[in-house]
């Protein structure tokens, strides 16, 4: 078995990457991922936040019981993907110009 | 514009990764990227190398006239991915136990 197509079976989709990608930036909070500027649709991060969880990758924690609200943040396992994230960020500052990083405060 | 999210326009795709994957491993004609164990199907191969193309990571070189086939390779920009695939496959080895790394001959 390989593990780039093991690993891409959780993290081989550009709306999980998105969502590693703001965890990693600090966003915590369900309004906070909406706003990011690619506009994910409510549904898909609903979706994507569950199937992290459920890989292990994402954490959260209730922070309002009415209504019930959560707070999300990447795992010891989710953390593990910076050197992922990075080299992306690399090839992408490389390759279009007039991109710029977002600051990681996570 | 974030670097992240523009690279993942291009590469944010399970099997685009796993061809680019391949293309790194040494894989060049059309029938041995269906030989991987991931089993991609043919309709989707063939979109996938028209798009890595047409981003210009791809390149071809016709081998034979009747019928017309073709030979695919990495260009700079698309070698230029070999940090990602690295982290991907670093972080995949580490969480998939049993999970052993294709010999890279490309």
């Amino acid at each position: 078995m390989c593990p780039v197509a093991c690993s891409l079976d959780v993290i081989g989709d550009r709306w999980t990457l998105l969502v590693i990608r703001d965890l990693f930036a600090g966003k915590r909070r369900y309004g906070e991922f909406l706003t990011s500027s690619e506009r994910i649709p409510t549904n898909i991060l609903a979706e994507r936040l569950r199937r992290l969880e459920s890989a292990g990758l994402v954490g959260s924690t209730q922070y309002s019981e009415h209504p019930p609200r959560y707070e999300y943040e990447l795992t010891e396992r989710g953390r593990g993907l910076a050197p992922v994230l990075d080299a992306v960020a690399t090839w992408g500052l490389e390759q279009f110009p007039g991109t710029k990083r977002l600051a990681r405060t996570g």
